[in-house]
C-alpha cells in the first residue's frame, strides 16, 4: 500500500460514485471501471481520442516516428519536487527527445492496488495531465487493472510515447572531439527519493530534478546546433550513460570529474550514504554530445534552461567503451556500468 | 509471488549469469539489467529496433494508425490453454484488429517481482515472442522494473500495439438491421482461469480460448464483407460489450440467448459457481456487426476459423443502449453492464 494513501485532507472535486478507495470492481471492465474512467481519467487526461471510447485510438502519423515505453514504480508516490504522475510523463517525453522526436502522443496503463485512495489516484492523474499539456503531448489511450491488496504498491504505471523525429540522434553519430555537456546538477532525483523514503535527516532539503528536457533538445535543434547524441542519465546515473554511449559509439570518453555539477547537499548526502553521485539517477537532466565548434553555443543555450549546465568531457580516440574520469589532482579511474542495485525503485 | 515460480524442471537453455531469480539489481539499469535484456528479452523478442539499443525505436508509419495499450495481471501466470505472455500479445493484437488495423508493432513494459524464477520469466517471454511472430508483429521497445518481494505478483506486463488501419471499424457505423455474430463459444477463458486458480474440481477440463482474432477480422475485410464493428468480449463478457456498443451506436440490440454458443462444461461450471456466461470473459473471441446481406457469408468465413461461430442477434431501432436477451421460452431480460467484479485478474 502507498505510504501516502491517506490524504483525504487534500480534498478532491470529482465525485467517484460510491467508492473512496480502489476496489477490485474498478478493474472488472464493467460499471465501476466505466465510472472511474469517466469521472477521473477522462476528466484529467481529456483528448479527442479518449472521447472516442474505442479499443484503441486512431491517429495519423507521417514519416519517421520514435516510440518508447517505460514502467514507473517510484516509491513514495509523492516526493519533494515531483510525483509518480509527472515523472512518468517526463520520463517518456525525455526518451522521445533523446530520439530527436517531438513529444506528441502518450498511452498510459495503470496497475492499481486495491485500497488505494481515489484522491491519491486523482492527484497523480491530474499531475500527469498537467505535465503532458505543458509539453504539448496528449494521452490517447489507456487501461486500468486492479490487483488485490498486498500484490502491488499503490500505483504502477507504464507509459508509451510517440512523436515525429526531427533529426535522428544516435550514439553512432558521435565523433572524436565531440564535447560532452550535462544540462544541470546530477543526482538530485535519486537523493530526493531516497531521503523521502528512508527518512534520512539532512541539513538541506533536496528536491528532485524530475522534469522535461525536450524543450532544451528542441531549442538546440531549432538553433542549428550539431547535436549528435542526447541521453537522459536516469537509472545508473551519468557514469552508466557515458559507458553505454562509449560502447555503442565505439569511442573513449574523458570525463573531467571536477567539472560535473553536483549540489553540495547531494555530495554531502552521497558521502554520508556511501554513494557515488556519478551513479545516482537524474530525471530531468540530459547529457549532450556536440560537435566541438558548436560546444560554446550549446552550453550557452543549456544555461538559459539551467544555469549550472556544464561542459564535462570530451570524446577521444581510444579503446571502445572506455570512460576515464580525471579527478582534480590528475588521478584517473575507469568508470563501469552500475553494478548491483544502488537505489531500488527511483523511477 | 507467482504460484508457478518453481518450474526448474522445465529447464531453460539460456544462461542468466549468476542469478536464477529476479533480484532488485535487474531493475537497476546497470550491468544486471543489461545482462537480462541481452540474454533473455532480446533472445526471445529479437527485432532490428531492439538491436539498436536506444531509448526508443524509430519506425516509419504512413497514414492512419491504430494505437492501443493494455495491462496484463492474470493469475496464475500459466493456465490451461495459455499463459500471461501469449495472452498479453493476443489481447493487444485483438484490440488492433477491432480497430480494423493490422498487428504490426508492439512495445512491452514489465514490472517484475523480486524472487521470480528467471526460468518462469523466460517461458513467458518466449511465449510472447512466438505469439507475436505468429501474427506478423514485432516487439520494438521494452522496459523492465523490479519491485520488492510482496509488492507484485511475479510479473505484470503492459503492452502497447500499433498497426496501420485498413478500414475504420467503429460503433458509429452500426445500422438498424445489422446482424450480430460471435466467433465461437463464450466464457472459456474466464472459467479456465478461475478453475486453475481456485482449485475448483469439474468433470471436464476447460481450456482458455485465448488467441488471436486478427486473422478472422482481416479475412472478412479481404473478402469484402461489410463489417461495421468488431469487438472482443473480454472483461465484462459478451453482455457488457453489447451494451457498450448499443450505447455508443445509439441503437437497441435483440440477443437470441439460446443461439449464444456456450460449451456445456462452461455452462455447468457457471451454474455451479453462480455465474452468468454472458458476463464471463473471453480472450480469443470477437463479436461482429455485419450488414444483413453479408451475414451468411461472414458466418461461413467465421466458421472456417471456429465451427461454433453463430449468429446471435440483430440491431433494431429502439431506445439507445437497450440490449434485450430473449430466452428459449419467449421471455426477455434487459442486459446491463457488468456490475461489481465477477472474476478478478482474468487478464
Amino acid at each position: 500500500m502507498s505510504d501516502t494513501d491517506d490524504d483525504a485532507g487534500l480534498g478532491c472535486p470529482v465525485p467517484f460514485s460510491q467508492y473512496d478507495r480502489v476496489v477490485l470492481a474498478h478493474g472488472g471492465g464493467g460499471r465501476a471501471t466505466r465510472s472511474l474512467v469517466e469521472s477521473l481519467f477522462r476528466a484529467a487526461l481529456d483528448s479527442p481520442e479518449l472521447r472516442e471510447d474505442h479499443d484503441g485510438a486512431i491517429v495519423s502519423l507521417e514519416g519517421p516516428v520514435a516510440i518508447t515505453t517505460d514502467g514507473f514504480t517510484v516509491r513514495p508516490l509523492f516526493f519533494p519536487g515531483g510525483d509518480l504522475g509527472a515523472l512518468a510523463v517526463h520520463g517518456t517525453v525525455n526518451d522521445l527527445a533523446c530520439c530527436g522526436a517531438r513529444p506528441e502522443l502518450l498511452t498510459v496503463s495503470f496497475v492499481l492496488e486495491e485500497g488505494l485512495a481515489l484522491t491519491t489516484l486523482a492527484r497523480l492523474v491530474r499531475s500527469m495531465g498537467e505535465a503532458a499539456r505543458a509539453v504539448g503531448a496528449r494521452v490517447i489511450a489507456g487501461d486500468t487493472k486492479v490487483v488485490e491488496r498486498g500484490k502491488g504498491d499503490g500505483v504502477y504505471v507504464s507509459v508509451t510515447g510517440l512523436g515525429r523525429v526531427r533529426r535522428a540522434l544516435s550514439p553512432r553519430n558521435v565523433r572524436d572531439g565531440d564535447v560532452v555537456i550535462v544540462s544541470g546538477p546530477v543526482g538530485d532525483h535519486g537523493i530526493a527519493v531516497l531521503v523521502a523514503r528512508e527518512d534520512v535527516r539532512l541539513g538541506t532539503e533536496i528536491a528532485s530534478d524530475q522534469g522535461e528536457i525536450a524543450s532544451l533538445v528542441h531549442e538546440l535543434l531549432d538553433e542549428g546546433v550539431a547535436l549528435h547524441v542526447a541521453r537522459d542519465p536516469t537509472r545508473g546515473g551519468l557514469a552508466t550513460v557515458l559507458v553505454e554511449i562509449a560502447r555503442t559509439a565505439g569511442v573513449s570518453i574523458v570525463l573531467e570529474e571536477p567539472s560535473v555539477p553536483v549540489r553540495s547537499a547531494v555530495s554531502d548526502a552521497c558521502e554520508l550514504l556511501g554513494l557515488d553521485p556519478l551513479y545516482v539517477a537524474c530525471e530531468g537532466r540530459v547529457v549532450l554530445f556536440v560537435a566541438p565548434e558548436h560546444a560554446e553555443r550549446a552550453l550557452a543555450i543549456a544555461r538559459r534552461f539551467q544555469p549550472d549546465a556544464a561542459r564535462i568531457g570530451v570524446v577521444t580516440e581510444g579503446p571502445s567503451g572506455l570512460v576515464l574520469a580525471k579527478n582534480a589532482f590528475g588521478g584517473e579511474r575507469v568508470l563501469e556500468l552500475l553494478s548491483g542495485e544502488q537505489l531500488p525503485r527511483i523511477c
